[in-house]
């Protein structure tokens, strides 16, 4: 991106000021409202779908039917989190009544919600232009909570990521919302003017764990420090227990190519390990190479990533004890390459662990019999997610224990690429796979990201705000006196 | 503290390491054999009442009958996150069945609950010797979670911290918990470490904005950072308008001084500014210095926070445009203090917005009919607490729109000393207030804070942990496809 696009440190100071101005004049607004600016936002995605498509494959290289698909999971994003906030869910609303025979002392009549923060400065990502881009799930979120955002382009797609910021802010407009509650910025400085400006209260971020921990310890550093959700690195292992590679090694592998490859590699999920049983390794290195020869390539996302995937690749291939199985090559569009190593080799080099490829290479590794999948698993640090493959009544504890210590979603006998978005959905994980390991960053639950609580102690009917009110006039689930209710009436529970 | 009673690097290192292992025997347990184990060690306070009172006085120069309501709202606590832990509030499950027709393509079987973090280091305050000690609520909260405790004993109260840390080791050996689940350390070498360990997974302070700071900024510096969830300062301001001023002015004054004389002032939530009309204000100090005449003193908790006491009384003395109304004394139990001082001088000196004095000091700032409570608001950072007088019927939304973007609890028409452990309570606030604006340290919500989210896609039946089995063995709340369901079925909503 062209340095002369940056917005100029007057500019991002101005936005963010008129980002906080909206943010008060709208924080109390009923869910609905801002519900409406959801599904409006998620129109204009739609209706602008051909142009949005194009542009973004002009600038990212990934395929027609893909971004059609991840345009469409944006805007249902949207649409699902605008249902979610229209419940009310997102507040947490809390009440309890004033109880003269509490079991510490009378209780005075408290009752809390959430509050949206305020502004919120976002980081797009490179490897989704609209699923993690300029309204991708951390501005969903953001706004869903109540918040205002001002979101820093991605230097890869710079035209995309502007004419989706200009629908945005002008479907805003239509819908009703103040000027300044949503704007773009461009370039490093502006970037790191938001992490530092003392209006913004939160910061989402996906990339690189480098770039993040640098921005993170900046968040850290403010006088007022703010919560940084970072979504950084993660190689995703996946483990096959030697029953399942007994019963369907084939299926396995091909269903390995097919994620590891998937998107040229260049996913957050993407499996970056395969630890299988040594026994049938050389067919099944055949296996795999003939189906990775049918793969279609893309050039990567831009050159500097095509870069760095090299280095990062080049950097394996010297490591002791890795041998290259599947070659891949050297192209603009790479052929995918898979790499193998021993179980051993792992444990005396684990910074191989920890060994991002951004792009469609991988690592097998066969382990023995007398290998224990678990003590394998624990050589891991925080994972988005971790993967076993196994027969349906194997007794796995160990191991999925082990590796529930480590990441934010195990999958079964599945492929971890492929995030869906849901009121289940855990997109997170320990350090370093996030910043935040208690949140997500897809999924209803991550609007809760961008909100805190506020308690009103003793407050007359007339004062409190409507999620609080004992008419619930906004008809949200609540906990009343410890019971959940819907707004129908108590459930008893 | 005696140095030589400090633990060494060793212990702690070897606590430590035997929490870790504690932690992973026991944390795929049901939440009604650790509710077992809560209540057992609330049983063991109460059971022990009189001598931990007994050295708790010694020790802080707290009054009888205030140590009895802390023991028995610290007993009460673990008894009511005892009750929450057994409804799984705090699994926070969730389940999304496959769905072929899931609005952005077909939705695997997802499911979601929270699991501990793990090893939580936990600092003892020293105001509240029951409440935020050894067993309060960071203590308590962290192992309704399901994580393992080391606690750091505050050096103000060593015979009690230890005495207590005995009694809850045995408590939880004799109701079957692994050895190794809590533990205490002693001295500031120990604590570092706590903050260092990489088997610790989070942290839980209670203390000053200083020592809160330095500990977060390790944290955040570690190879692995983890959450640090620290309650610094806080002056918790009041605002009176001038309605409730005609209509109350001498209740009002009564409560004021009560509140922030009450435990010497030695609370978090103490009420350190006092905004008033200035009309009627000769009056309203002679009636304060009346009522502070009739209060008993005693001496502040230890040595050195009296001497931090001073200190702060004096700098405040001394900014330009304070005044003396209620001298106060400079003894070991000091008598109370009144400063006064202008909405005008406060503007020029925010430095005084910031300025807590832990001792039964406080400032009353006069406006005049020109200045704008909201404004004055405006002016100050994170809160604990913000509270409002006014009539009942009075428009004062501008002054709590601006009070809720600062504080994490309102309070009407009554004092923000005194925090009851509520569903609904909210203990937290933006920094400097805490250092995690979005949780809480009292009430049940405080649970989560050592918890995260893992998800379970694909999994069969068989394979899952019991809260996310179809049939629901725990008999705990969940929400279902995006409808909440008790243990007896689906609410609806």
């Amino acid at each position: 991106m062209d340095s002369t696009m940056d917005s100029t440190t007057e500019q991002v100071d101005a936005q963010i000021v008129a980002a906080h101005r909206a943010h008060r004049d709208t924080c109390a607004l009923a869910p609905a409202r801002r519900a409406d600016w959801l599904r409006t936002i998620a129109d204009a995605l739609e209706e602008n779908r051909a142009e949005l498509v194009a542009l973004a494959r002009q600038e990212t290289h990934l395929g027609e039917a893909r971004l059609n698909g991840e345009l469409r999971r944006t805007a249902f994003q949207l649409e699902l989190f605008a249902a979610e906030i229209e419940r009310g869910e997102h507040l947490a609303a809390t009440v309890d009544h004033h109880d003269p025979d509490w079991g510490m002392g009378p209780r005075p009549d408290i009752r809390r919600h959430n509050v949206p923060l305020g502004v919120v400065g976002v980081f797009g990502a490179s490897n989704f232009p609209f699923a993690f881009g300029v309204v991708g799930g951390d501005t969903a979120s953001a706004l869903a909570a109540g918040c205002a955002v001002v979101h820093k382009i991605h230097e890869g797609h710079p035209r995309l990521g502007l004419r989706i910021g200009e629908l945005v802010k002008a479907a805003l407009a239509a819908a009703g919302a103040p000027d300044g509650l949503f704007s773009t910025v461009t370039g490093r400085p502006a970037g790191e003017a938001l992490v530092d400006h003392p209006l913004v209260r939160a910061i989402g971020f996906t990339g690189s764990t480098a770039g993040g921990r640098a921005l993170f310890d900046s968040a850290g550093r403010r006088p007022q420090p703010i919560p940084f959700y970072g979504e950084l690195g993660s190689v995703n292992p996946v483990f096959v227990t030697e029953a399942a590679w007994k019963a369907r090694r084939e299926e396995i592998l091909d269903g390995f190519a097919a994620s590891f490859t998937l998107g040229m590699g260049q996913f957050c999920t993407k499996p970056g390990l395969l630890f299988v049983p040594e026994d049938g390794m050389r067919p099944a290195l055949d296996h795999l190479a003939r189906t990775l020869g049918d793969q279609p390539v893309a050039p990567l996302l831009n050159p500097r990533l095509r870069e760095g995937y090299g280095q990062a690749l080049a950097a394996a291939r010297n490591v002791t004890g890795i041998e290259v199985a599947v070659p891949g090559d050297e192209a603009e569009a790479p052929r995918p390459t898979v790499l193998t190593t021993t179980a051993e080799s792992v444990r005396d080099h684990p910074d191989l662990l920890e060994h991002e490829m951004f792009g469609p290479a991988a690592v097998v590794v066969t382990y023995r019999p007398d290998d224990r999948l678990p003590d394998l698993a624990a050589l891991f640090g925080g994972q988005l997610t971790a993967t076993v493959h196994a027969e349906p009544h194997e007794d796995v504890a160990d191991l999925l224990a082990a590796l529930g210590e480590r990441a934010g979603r195990l999958v079964w006998n599945a492929w971890p690429t492929g995030v869906t978005v849901t009121h289940a959905q855990q997109h997170g994980g320990p350090y370093p796979a996030t910043t935040a390991p208690g949140t997500t960053s897809v999924g209803t639950a991550s609007i809760a990201r961008f909100m805190r609580p506020v308690a009103y102690d003793s407050f007359p009917a007339e004062q409190l705000p409507p999620p609080l009110r004992d008419d619930n006039p906004w008809r949200i689930v609540r906990r009343v006196d410890g019971t959940w209710e819907s707004p129908e009436g108590p459930t008893g529970f």
